[in-house]
């Protein structure tokens, strides 16, 4: 695969310009493109502009409608929850964090919640906007069944990402992960090179584990991360997505054959008004420099979540934002059409 | 090992007794002892009266001081925190739970820290407690550094149990979870056997996954559940823990060489206020019976977190606590010194 490196406002315009062409207004096509551009300035390039073809036909598909905004169902405080209409699923999670970010400045802690919202792609955006803001953030989506649950030969939990990130001076903790151990994305590209996944990747026909990416993939049976302990921390969060949101939980969102009417949870904590500031960055430095001094079996040092983000996000800002030459090529033809 | 099957009130009292002989108060010593013995009721014996005798050389040893209650160090509406004081940390942990429980009750949501406290030995008893109030529980502790974080070859990061718990009239879904893949308790009962463990529990000396208890232990490098995935998660947990409540982060209690004055976060979400009650029990229901539809790798069905309990206590309850025999001597020796 060919890189071309494109200035990080020359990929945001250009996601915009077509965004605009599909009857977007355009302040929401500045700021979905914006969310696409910065995954890969970020360098989770697995979902950024990679997925917006695909997100560009879920629009024409009439799965996700890109004109409709989140419209509140309940107000209680610091705890709100919006119905996301189906509409576009970057906009609606960078909209509710938006609001959690606002209620924790008034209440300490606050908690958002969308029903029928869409595919947020890379969530740690939305980790990145609550530490930006100063905030302590937390936010989970639930998914289309698509590991089995412990124990299980079918498909039936969501791998429901889970965004945790802690606000620093220095550069923010910022975990993003979801409760699949490998994403299919990664097992297709291992299946295509003829290689094993390094770790163990799923189960076999008779329910052991493999690391063979082709044979996972055939039994559409992810392994949960953690096996029994993922399963069921995976399971927990699709139930709380679903009880805060009164949306639907990873099995309904599965019946319709698509990912579309998730539900997803933003919790934000604010440190000022919990009177935490005194030893925020204390603490967090601590911790870093501590986990910085392990020993290793050869890595020059282990890493904390989203270490890597800030110096990722400072080359490509410099040097370009490293994007595929097909896809684009493929931008440039969807332009002009 | 013989097991006796001593009645629940009986199996209390007696720790009850053997703690008022070390100056707890009656009520205090009342709520203490039932704690242990529900952890054994429920079916969780490496957590309950298993543990009393090295709660109880903690409290000789000075490490765990019985006489002292929580004192509020910052209350903020819904968030409060709590100076544990070195007290008992199964009662600290109660009261915390119980504050959160009350909050949540006046404000919807609701945050309770704790630091400096001590082992809130089984977890999952503090979101039995916030389900029978009818909330959403979610509690989490740090510990003593006893895994790696993923890539190091020695322990800096805690198992930092988490408990999350949604109430339900046929029965709530709890789920209480250390970040090891395998407690060394039960690590050290397959060496004793020569044993393997059924799945990777740890590494080598080179840092290669393995599954032989013995050289997890020599090496005391324990695997974090789900990889880098579950390392990352303990992590950041330890992190909220110990900035949400101004206490020790995992590596400042490991400093001591013993594992106390530890940091935990209580959250309740109390469905009443925040009016989730007219779909609360509709969903997790619908979300376990499809679950119940999964198909198996052998397995009569796949079982949601918690589900057992509630038939282990019912039997117990009428058969009797199974106790090992020779614990049962030792606190019948304790009562007569």
């Amino acid at each position: 695969m060919i890189d071309v490196q494109i200035p990080f406002e020359k990929l945001k315009d250009m996601l915009q310009e077509i965004l605009l062409s599909h009857g977007i207004s355009q302040q929401r096509a500045g700021r979905c493109a914006y969310l696409f551009a910065q995954a890969d300035l970020d360098g989770v390039r697995s979902h950024g502009v990679n997925r917006f073809f695909l997100f560009l036909d879920f629009i024409k598909k009439g799965l996700v409608d890109p004109k409709k905004e989140p419209t509140a169902l309940s107000q209680l405080g610091m705890f709100e929850r919006w119905d996301g209409q189906g509409g576009i699923g970057n906009l609606n999670a960078d909209f509710a964090m938006n609001r959690a970010i606002q209620l924790s400045k008034e209440f300490g802690i606050s908690c958002v919640t969308l029903l029928n919202t869409n595919h947020w792609m890379r969530g740690g955006n939305f980790g990145w906007q609550a530490v930006e803001a100063g905030c302590i953030g937390i936010c989970f989506t639930n998914t289309i069944p698509n590991m089995p649950a412990w124990g299980g030969s079918e498909p039936k939990i969501g791998n429901n990402p889970l965004v945790i990130a802690i606000p620093r001076a220095k550069g923010p903790v910022v975990l993003d992960m979801a409760f699949s151990q490998f994403a299919y994305g990664k097992m297709s590209i291992a299946q295509a090179k003829g290689e094993q996944m390094p770790f163990d990747a799923g189960f076999d026909d008779q329910g052991n584990l493999t690391k063979d990416p082709g044979t996972v993939i055939k039994n559409h049976l992810g392994l949960p991360a953690g096996l029994w302990k993922g399963s069921g921390l995976s399971m927990l969060l699709d139930v709380l997505a679903s009880v805060l949101s009164g949306g639907n939980a990873s099995f309904e969102v599965g019946k319709s054959g698509h990912e579309t009417a998730v539900s997803q949870v933003f919790l934000c904590f604010d440190p000022d008004k919990l009177e935490l500031t005194d030893w925020l960055d204390t603490k967090v430095d601590a911790v870093i420099e501590d986990l910085k001094t392990s020993s290793t079996f050869g890595e020059k040092s282990v890493r904390y979540p989203g270490e890597s983000t800030l110096k990722i996000r400072k080359v490509n800002l410099k040097n370009g934002v490293p994007i595929s030459e097909s896809i684009w090529e493929k931008l440039q033809n969807e332009l002009n059409k």
